[in-house]
């Protein structure tokens, strides 16, 4: 037989929610045959499996130890979990095979061991080391579907793997670069990456295509559409990616690494591509500390050591030799990080601390700023012209972010996105509009999106 | 090292209904490691997860069929029911394992592929073909409790297969065999084979030990106990199998080759070992037909091929050429049977069929029957004497069972229990008393048990 092309389809979140859902996502699958094209298929957990698995397990670690059982209670714990977790999968992939075969097609589930996916020993966060194809090679030469078991691997002494947050995406993409598929799809409850959040900017479009390095700018600034982890992997092995809703048809979003060609348009490129915002964020700190190397590393290390995650640094000059230090971090880890703050200054002989966990933060994104001068002060302008006073300022090559008060979040969205034209179909650029493409359900569903 | 003798202990049904018991079961396995045991352990689903798992997948295949799918549905269907399936063995077999590490004890969970169980591709009923005990092994040398995943295995083809009807029970027996372990211990909800339902004769008492042939007996009489396959992998490689209870300590009952050498008092044998009764049974009797080669295999065909079981079968002796055939079968499928004969009965010409749904068997088992004369005609005396009609009869070299009326069965049972002296403890007899034992809880738990 003539190798068709290869897509491989990945299912994960609301789309395997429930047995209804798995029908409709064996129809997905159905129509992508139909189409012309092989399909190796990779699925999630069902709805809550994982959160009851967890919880099943926590209960019984709180199973205190007998008095002389000392030894740390993490390897076989952790490598238990992931025993039990890449059940979820396992279960989810037997039934939309299951689901494949109701409707005509000749499939078949695989675990992460059977599907040759072997990652390294560290149990709930394994890399993938290599894959061995031949298994799926073989069934899809005899005309068959694949459906694997997303997230979990083998290790090198046989255990099973999971490749911790954002790991179906990962296996996935790394499908997708081993058997040199076509593209890899993701469907999500979201049809694409848009220039804004569409529930505070109504006139937000779907953008049609970006680059990797923008889609984990986006992934990075709480955008819930894709881990970057699987991003970064995508760019490394140049897997276009393309994000679709499993929920209504659409071209989604094409993640890869040239936008389309501009030809002789470049100047029509869009200067920036999307406008990103963050609410659950907060800012802490600490003033009239010595200015001296290493004072960060004292101030941040405490914070770092009990794992929250700081996002934003901003230290300034100083005077007398003293200096002021302030950064973001989660909300959820606000009280925590003030109280580690609050006995660090204290240590440090500092002048004192203070925070604000009703910030948030905006951002715009995009390629096109790298070949731009003035983005930043547009940016700035845009957002004076609000009154809104901007706290922070954070850069890298292609994202501008500011922290702002939470309440001129939305003015601040609607601004930039107006400032930046983003809401304007233009020549030469393969931004497709959201609304006119006659769909009849209501506004897109994308929680904390760009 | 030196090495320690070895126990495989299986722990299935409601010895593994929730995460309380699966706590209950680690001590009880802590108990044996601390007794100077190495130990394997097996473990089956736990509580209704099977069920459920089952349920999703029916709602999958009520999907129909798009037109041209005319291929059979069964092969592909049974292979994903067996990926599905034996993740409801790896779910309790990674959560016994974080019980026992957190109590201190070096464990790892194992599916079937990962303990070596080597099947052949029959999805759904799969046999085992051979034990790579190599992983094991190398598990017990390391002082760690391997944690087997039971009811599965691993085909040819690398796909997941399970062994059907009593499955994980015949994962540790296999098991047990393989590693030569001293005894394989299945924990139920009872505390061992009784000599009669407790429920009905109030001083019936566990037997200390019976023969594989005794407990097939037992096992197919209805016995819930354990399933007869395992009963006979057990005999064939003369595996030692004790069944316990994880509800309360006991020893069970030992289940093996020979009872412990009698010696010098061969007639202290008993006489039998115990009383079975039955109460989901039929009868249906077809009469008038002519008496010739191959009549039974006319009506008993269409039978079998709805999968109705027939169990005894009783052909009278004809006059002028016409013979009634007598048979029993499980009670739900009364109706359905009695539907069929009726058919059957009019194309061969028939008297006439009747049925009746409201009988009962009984049983006495035991090998000291084959020593002994007498013993059918002390059984029907002691019926007679309370007035109970037997309706028919089938003997084994080891068993004899009658049919009676439904509201004979209770009287029956305490008759034929106390015609051949069960309630006492003889001795030169290893029988053990269960009220002996000081035990304070209420009378054991033994769903339709001898």
């Amino acid at each position: 037989m003539t190798a068709l092309k290869l897509l491989v389809q990945k299912f994960g979140g609301t789309s395997v929610d429930d047995i209804e859902r798995l029908k409709i996502v064996a129809k997905l699958v159905d129509k992508t045959r139909r189409a012309g094209y092989s399909v190796v298929v990779v699925v999630s957990a069902m709805g809550d499996t994982t959160d009851h698995l967890l919880k099943q397990m926590e209960s019984l670690r709180r199973t205190r130890p007998p008095p002389g059982a000392v030894k740390a209670m993490t390897p076989s714990n952790l490598r238990e979990m992931d025993a039990l977790l890449a059940t979820g999968e396992q279960v989810s992939s037997a039934l939309l095979a299951t689901a494949l075969y109701a409707i005509g097609h000749d499939t078949r589930s695989l675990n992460g061991a059977q599907a040759g996916i072997y990652t390294d020993q560290q149990h709930g966060r394994a890399r993938i080391q290599g894959i061995d194809t031949s298994h799926v090679r073989q069934l899809l030469q005899e005309n068959q579907i694949p459906v694997v078991a997303g997230f979990q691997g083998v290790a090198p002494d046989g255990s099973v793997t999971t490749l911790g947050r954002g790991g179906s995406d990962t296996t996935a993409v790394a499908l997708a670069a081993a058997l040199e598929a076509e593209e890899c799809r993701i469907y999500t409850d979201v049809d694409g990456v848009y220039t804004a959040d569409p529930r505070i900017v109504l006139d937000a479009r779907r953008i049609a295509q970006l680059t990797y390095e923008e889609m984990l700018e986006f992934s990075s600034l709480g955008t819930k559409v894709m881990h970057s982890r699987a991003v970064e992997f995508a760019g490394k092995h140049n897997v276009p990616l393309r994000v679709l809703s499993s929920f209504r048809d659409g071209p989604g979003t094409l993640i890869a690494g040239e936008r389309p060609a501009g030809g002789s348009r470049p100047l029509e490129q869009p200067l920036i591509t999307g406008v990103a915002c963050n609410q659950d964020e907060a800012k802490l700190t600490v003033s009239g500390i010595p200015d001296k190397p290493g004072i960060a590393d004292d101030i941040l290390g405490p914070i770092a050591r009990v794992n929250i995650e700081v996002d934003m640094i901003v230290q300034n000059v100083g005077e007398h030799g003293l200096t002021d230090l302030t950064f973001t971090v989660h909300r959820r880890d606000y009280l925590q990080a003030r109280e580690l703050l609050g006995r660090v200054a204290e240590k440090l002989g500092a002048r004192g601390t203070s925070g604000d966990s009703s910030i948030g933060k905006l951002s715009i994104v995009g390629v096109g700023m790298r070949s731009h001068a003035g983005i930043a002060s547009r940016m700035f302008q845009a957002l004076a012209r609000e009154d809104i006073n901007i706290m922070m300022i954070s850069t890298s090559e292609i994202k501008i972010s500011v922290v702002v008060k939470e309440t001129h979040l939305e003015t601040g969205v609607k601004a930039l996105h107006r400032a930046f034209e983003l809401e304007w179909d233009k020549p030469g650029q393969e931004v497709v509009s959201n609304r006119s493409q006659g769909e009849t359900d209501p506004a897109p569903r994308q929680a904390s999106q760009v």
